[in-house]
């Protein structure tokens, strides 16, 4: 495994398909290992700020132009991805319209935010868990 | 210059003494360019958490126990430090008690958030800004 002097920073999204009833959200299917359902998302570059980030990331991986309500929070737990230390930088998002695959066709479907997946990779059932507190109860995620 | 092939993650603390009127808050002055005033922090390290890396920098630079309270939010312009491409997690804590100066004997000083200082490094004058925002208005920095 390459050890790196830092955290690598990453971001998910959290995307809200706002033309539809209950405002579901986009999950993606993951194809390799850890298998499972995960937010969107992906690696912040060198000499990109993160919002930006989210916004390509959405545009490569689903086809969206999204617009960003909000920061979710922090993820940094170093046990949070098998493979390297990162942190999610997750933000919540709104979108319109329909979703299309990305270059490496990755399978992605709506959920409602009742009927989320038990099967989700990473941290990201924690995450959803804070999301659903910030959206039903106005709530944000607890620092310390 | 080296080029990282992410952004180097840091945390940046916005640290209030609530045993003291006003609850003013500290900042420290940069013996190294860029010269100037700026907020406690510093690099987030591999395997290290985020809220640990803040409570850990203000520890080392100051000498407090600092307890986290929000996220303000992730501050990310590529031009934001001009030696590196850096993102921070600026976080608001409180702290009780004397800060003492850390191994580097950089000098800090305690500010009325009315008095903050005019010369300050990197985009902390910005932070500050979308701090006082929070403080006095509730109103979180607009992400965008």
């Amino acid at each position: 495994m390459t050890t790196y002097r830092n955290p690598a920073p990453t971001v998910d999204i959290i995307i809200e398909m706002i033309d539809r009833p209950d405002r579901p959200i986009i999950l993606i299917e993951r194809l390799n290992e850890p298998l499972g359902w995960a937010l969107p998302g992906g690696f912040v570059d060198y000499g990109e700020a993160v919002p930006q980030a989210a916004k390509r990331e959405a545009l490569e991986e689903i086809g969206l132009e999204i617009e960003l309500v909000d920061l979710l929070g922090v993820y940094s737990d170093p046990g949070r991805d098998p493979r390297q230390h990162t942190l999610s930088l997750t933000y919540i998002a709104t979108a319109t319209g329909t979703p299309t695959a990305g270059d490496d066709a990755k399978t992605f479907k709506l959920f409602n935010p009742w009927e989320l997946p038990a099967n989700l990779c990473f941290d990201h059932g924690t995450i959803l868990k804070d999301y659903l507190r910030y959206r039903y109860h106005h709530q944000r995620p607890v620092v310390q």
